[in-house]
Formats: C-alpha cells, sequence, structure tokens
C-alpha cells in the first residue's frame, strides 16, 4: 500500500497562503512568492506542457513531489477557489483548463455533490462529499501501491493529520514573512499529537529548505 | 558593531511553548520536549556548572549560541514568567539562582521598574522600561563589537524584527507538533516584511533542524 503524504510550502512563519485570498489573486497578498521556487523548475514545466527551466535541486524536489503517485485529494477552495453551491461557483471548472497538470485521478472534497469530470491527459475529478476516509478509500483504490498525494489546502492536510492518517509531510520552507493569511497548522492536530521524525533536509540556492518528515504510527 | 540576533526553538507547528504555561510549567504543555536537543548537549551543560553532555552537532549549535555573545535582551515573561509589580511576583529572582548561565550583561523589558541586580558570574540583570530601542543602545553600550542576543519571548523577538533591527534569525525546528501555546510568529511582523536569506541549515542526530536566516536591511 502507498503512502499517504502532504506536500506544500509554507513562508517561514507558517502560511501557506498570503492575507486577502480573491478569485484573482487566490495565494493572497505575497502568497506567490512561495511557489516560485517551483515554478522555475524544469519539471514543473514539463508537468504544465511547457518546455525550459532549472534543473537544480529545487527540479529534483519537484520531480520527487509527483513521482510514484497514483492519485491526489485536494480541497474543493483549492480546487475552484469557490464554496457553496458548484452552479454559483464562477471558477467550478478550476483553473486549469481541458489538461490538467495531474495526469493521475484527483478527488475533491466538498460539501456539494457533483458528477465526476475527465479531463485530457488522464487527469480526472471526482468530487467526495461524506469525508476524509472515503476520499482516501476512493485513492487507494485507484493508486493501488502508488503514493497519494494530499496538494492542500492546509485544512485538508491537518484533518489528514489529525485523524492519524498521514504518513509523511513534505514541506518547503520558503525564506519570506506574509505575516498574515492561511496558517499551515491553525487547527490544533489532534488529541494524541503525532511523533514525527525527520528523514530528509535539502538546501536549495533559492534559500528554501525542503524538509521530509515521517509520521510515526 | 555587533549583529543583534534572534535565536529560538520552536516546533514544526510553529510554536515557542505549548499550552497551558504556569509557573511550574512555564514552557507549557509539551514544550519541554523543545528544548531537549539543548539540554543534553556538553555546552549547555557546562554553561550551567555541570559535566558531561552530548558532544554532537548539537552541541556545536549550543556554542555557537554563545560565543561572541556580549548582552542579551529578554522579555518579563521569560525572566520570571511574571507580570505586573515586581513585589507581586513569587519568581521575581528568575529561575536561575545565584549564578546565572549568561555569565554577560541581561536586559530585561519591563513596564516595572526596578533596580539593577548583580549575580555572581558576571551576569547582572537590567531592567529597562522604555522600550526596545532604549534596551539595544544600553546592550550595545556594554557588548562593543560583540554580538546581542535576544533570548525570547516570541513576542520581543517579534518585536525587534517588525522594527526593522534584527541582523539575524536562528530557529532550531523540533519535529514535534504541540498544537497550541504561544506562537513564534503570532504578530504582524512589520508593514514592509523583513526580505530573508538562508545562511546555513545543519541536520542534528536528533532530528532537529537548525536553519539560520540573515534578516536584509
Amino acid at each position: 500500500m502507498g503512502k499517504l503524504r502532504f506536500e506544500i510550502s509554507v513562508s517561514l512563519d507558517g502560511y501557506v497562503a498570503g492575507p486577502n485570498q480573491t478569485l484573482e489573486e487566490p495565494l493572497g497578498s505575497g502568497g506567490e512568492q512561495l511557489h516560485e521556487w517551483v515554478l522555475a523548475t524544469a519539471s514543473w514545466r514539463e508537468q504544465h506542457g511547457r518546455s525550459g527551466g532549472e534543473r537544480n535541486v529545487d527540479d529534483e524536489i519537484a520531480a520527487d513531489g509527483v513521482r510514484g503517485v497514483g492519485a491526489a485529494i485536494i480541497g474543493r477552495r483549492m480546487f475552484s477557489g469557490g464554496e457553496g453551491p458548484w452552479e454559483d461557483d464562477p471558477n467550478a471548472d478550476a483553473w486549469w483548463g481541458d489538461n490538467p497538470p495531474f495526469h493521475y485521478p484527483v478527488f475533491i472534497l466538498t460539501h456539494h455533490a457533483r458528477e465526476p469530470v475527465v479531463k485530457e491527459g488522464g487527469t480526472t475529478f471526482t468530487f467526495v462529499t461524506d469525508g476524509i476516509e472515503s476520499a482516501l478509500e476512493q485513492a487507494r483504490a485507484v493508486a493501488g501501491d502508488d503514493d497519494i498525494t494530499v496538494g492542500g489546502g492546509a485544512s485538508v492536510g491537518q484533518q489528514y493529520l489529525a485523524a492519524g492518517l498521514l504518513d509523511e509531510l513534505r514541506l518547503h520552507v520558503v525564506p519570506v514573512l506574509l505575516g498574515g493569511g492561511v496558517r499551515l497548522f491553525e487547527h490544533h492536530v489532534g488529541d494524541a499529537p503525532a511523533q514525527l521524525r525527520r528523514t530528509r533536509v535539502v538546501e536549495s540556492p533559492t534559500g528554501v529548505v525542503h524538509v521530509t518528515y515521517a509520521v510515526a504510527r
């Protein structure tokens, strides 16, 4: 059985998005700085159908992020930035157009039922309304022995951590202070806080520190 | 002129103390885990008049923390755990007895005036009631070309960072989730968030990641 891993970029002061998130600025004020390192990599560009890009340590980390992944679980806000009924969501088709960068099944946690959407390039969107355990079960069914990645947002990762379902936490700590926004660790992490074991630290030329932790189960 | 550096141990979820701080448990619930790495080192033990201890990477980091330091600035709560008038503070003589582990002048930020206290071993306690700039000026006067360390708590470090007075941030990220308590970055970090540059990353055998950032001025 593959691992359930949660991977996310975070500011030094603990935010995964800046303040004042809008549809136009979904990462909030200053939040785009968290992703500059990955956007510059050849792996990210290739995944998004582009050529060029950096071939450095960040690129290896970005490649690791998708290698061996058979499915993803993400939150509704990460999918569309919206909330409430889908017919009222101006971004209900999500951010990624006809050929999203996943190329594997994606399960979206939502309170609003919706038929699955099949995109080009191997990406399918399945909407799960009955909770994180159900989403994980469905993701496991398609991923088999491959890993499942929790792509965010923060609250989805927190829920899996608090439920004791997470195997690995991969943080990309970006040397910037956002001073507000969406915290990676806003919520209580469960009654018996997880025991973590640092398994990998990689310094990147961009000043990002990539740290991987195994969650003791 | 020496650097102003802020050095502190922090949980992976961003707390410098756990929930429910009391005089008996000043680091809050679970907070003692943040300091296990340093308490085990030979340097820390030597600074506290004890023998033995680990001679490892953590020990080198602990030694770096006091090397070249000419003075410290700390908050009232870190000094005694109390607040309000000194005559009502059951721990007004602080935690450290007759021979505190500093061995250099320490300036305590407080709202309540008090005569300086001279301890054994080179430690003096000077109480500063007119703000962080004044404390820094007084510390510089005694430290000369040596560095000044902001020993905590979190709010003192934040104030110096927000005021643009900090030169260096040394974090010891401990692989534990406290799920609540005192956040390292609770407050707004200033109108123009600092630009940081990662200057050093050290992995320790205890799973702690020691990261140093230079603050661009």
